[in-house]
């Protein structure tokens, strides 16, 4: 008897997080003699929950095609955080469900705690003996999952970041005043995007002129020693740091300035690092600055999306299908590089449990110049991750998107 | 004897004013039985000044056609404001100046303040029987210049502020739960650029919900009392405000938490209405609520410019030489429009006196709704300012990008 895939996506969205969506729309259509049909959860486990359940082979094909180019989560997202304890009631509910929904094939396209979740539904499944398949495909624009390469999401972002920077650093240069410009970037734990910024520069001695990561303390000290000297050489200075820059007791520089509030998973909810180190740059030399949150554009722009990325998060989304018709289970789809030039990629299954609630750094030998620089291993890294244009379809000068309404 | 053509760039950077200059240099070169050579300003008026000039024409055509998809200022800018009274020593040395560099056409792109420094020189020129023309370019993402129908620049930011705000709304609904998202766009008197944000809607009732421009008197509790019936309606609302809004006394929201320095100009450095009703409405609501500023990803974005704009901003600097070789001065190129549909346009130079130092604002009669949306009239208007796709060469990924070293 045909089986359904069931897919959900959770988390925060990135710009082809549909992209993966779409790669399992597309492998499930492609194997209909194994699936019936491919279901999408609306906002992840919640959606299943509730019965909210959208039947995703209905699409049109040249609507399905969309998702390859709409940014944001098609499905909605959720950040539903299932018990630790497998005995807790929620799990013979939700396998309960998943069998009123005929589904053979679970896939959720996320992040750590999407592979969390991935996890405990595929170790509950084995204390049932159940033949469903539990496939994880990885998404994050912080790019901190171990065990891969890099995340689909993260091409996007960087190749956005990159070429912002080196667009707003023409901006910072336009007076002939002495400025500094602080640009602040997404990243929490992990400065994988923040690191992108060095993409930007056009020659040696370019702005960015520093790049502060949260993987070394941040010594404010140290920062407006180095910063009063640039800015002595060179008229306009422009610093990227990422949101979660800290110092060395591990207080985060933003929380200098005001109290921060915490999401469900514990995660600080940050803002202003760039804006604390507005004001201490302005009081203590005196110069004109300027910060600028990069914000959720980094997230949600798929108009300037990297070709490889979306390619790539597409293709995850299809290995995930693959694997599990394959019978394979508690699996998250991973990219292992097999070479830098020409840039290839092979897609593995990594055992979830090895991956999840676990955060990838960059690199301390790739952090260079005492904390503030950013060296030729990451660029050999990340450079082939944004290559290419991903152009939506465009109508009336805006980029054509799939949506739910709401 | 031939003469010289020099040019400046001068105020805030758009996405486009350096296709004005390549229009310039590109219809100086085409004139060589009249033009000598394509001389820019570094820093505006400033570089004149202090003799920090270069020879554009010596640019290699590949090179200077990077032109047309490089932001910023090229030449660098300045907001050097000429004084008032014409007898002030600093004419006849610009005089002198321009005839040490062989000038006959000077022109100058630029906002308001920009078309201000055309008409005092023109006029000073007028009284000393100067044979030197002057004509000023228009340049602003406000799009606030009386006597044009717009602005080149205007274009491109309203094209990446409608695309923003469509894929920003997708980020904003991901979640089953209720949110209040803001977005703040820039604007101090003139709402033209976020009314733009009207054109993000994919169908009638979408996000953004709310549409506020500097033009009408914000009331914080009115728009309490909409957004709550909203939140009940429609979980996740979209708010888009300028930075200018205003209470009915004159008093900035961004007021309403800090205080406001000012440039040179005398206008007020604005930062934070979109924070201010944040914290308000978390306050006043109890409801989740984020603000965002696109801040000046709005002007350095030429990735996502808008073609029409890109090619009407060369054209006007190709207008401008014209002009000026046809033995006009003191005029200010204007576009005037003939139709909406095929959308068709004609330059026309204006006495730049009429054009200085005035602002164009959103006509009452196009915003509706109480002062929360915007009619139809507007999308008419602007829709055909956002068409087609001006892509910059890329390698590696990123835009190429023509600079000065720094």
């Amino acid at each position: 008897m045909k089986k359904n895939i069931l897919v959900g996506q959770s988390g925060g969205p990135t710009a082809v997080i549909n992209s993966s969506l779409y790669g399992v729309l597309v492998e499930g259509k492609a194997n209909s003699d194994k699936i019936d049909r491919v279901l999408g959860m609306i906002n992840g486990i919640n959606g299943l929950l509730e019965d909210r359940i959208m039947n995703l082979s209905e699409l049109e094909d040249d609507k399905a095609k969309l998702l390859r180019t709409t940014p944001a989560a098609y499905l909605g997202s959720c950040r539903y955080k299932l018990p630790s304890d497998l005995n807790d009631p929620v799990y013979p509910v939700i396998f309960e469900k998943l069998k009123q929904y005929n589904v053979g094939y679970f896939l959720y396209i996320g992040g750590n705690d999407s592979m969390d979740t991935v996890s405990k539904l595929s170790r509950f499944g084995a204390t049932i003996d159940s033949e469903i398949r539990f496939i994880g495909v990885p998404k994050t624009i912080d790019d901190d999952l171990i065990m891969t390469d890099h995340t689909p999401g993260y091409g996007s972002a960087a190749k956005y970041v990159a070429s912002m920077v080196r667009q707003m650093v023409l901006d910072a240069e336009v007076y002939n005043t002495r400025s500094v410009n602080i640009i602040e970037i997404m990243g929490r734990a992990a400065g994988w995007l923040t690191a992108a910024s060095v993409l930007a520069r056009k020659y040696e001695g370019d702005n960015p002129a520093m790049i502060y990561l949260p993987e070394t303390d941040f010594d404010v000290e140290q920062m407006l020693v180095k910063l009063k000297a640039l800015i002595d050489s060179k008229k306009n200075v422009v610093i990227c740091v990422s949101e979660g820059i800290h110092d060395k007791e591990g207080k985060l520089i933003c929380e200098y300035e005001q109290e921060v509030s915490t999401d469900v998973f514990g995660h600080k909810n940050l803002t202003g690092s760039g804006k604390t180190l507005e004001n201490i740059i302005k009081a203590r030399l005196g110069v004109k600055v300027r910060s600028v949150e990069l914000n959720i554009t980094q997230r949600a722009n798929a108009v300037e999306a990297s070709l490889t990325d979306v390619n790539e998060a597409q293709q995850c989304g299809q290995e995930g299908v693959k694997m599990a018709l394959e019978g394979k289970t508690g699996l998250m789809v991973s990219m292992q590089r097999v070479s830098d030039s020409p840039y290839t990629i092979e897609y593995k299954g990594l055992d979830v449990n090895l991956v999840c609630n676990q955060e990838k750094m960059v690199p301390a030998e790739w952090i260079t110049n005492e904390g503030t620089d950013i060296g030729p291993e990451f660029i050999n890294y990340a450079r082939p991750l944004i290559q290419g244009e991903s152009l939506p379809p465009m109508e009336d000068g805006l980029p054509v998107v799939l949506y739910r309404k709401h």
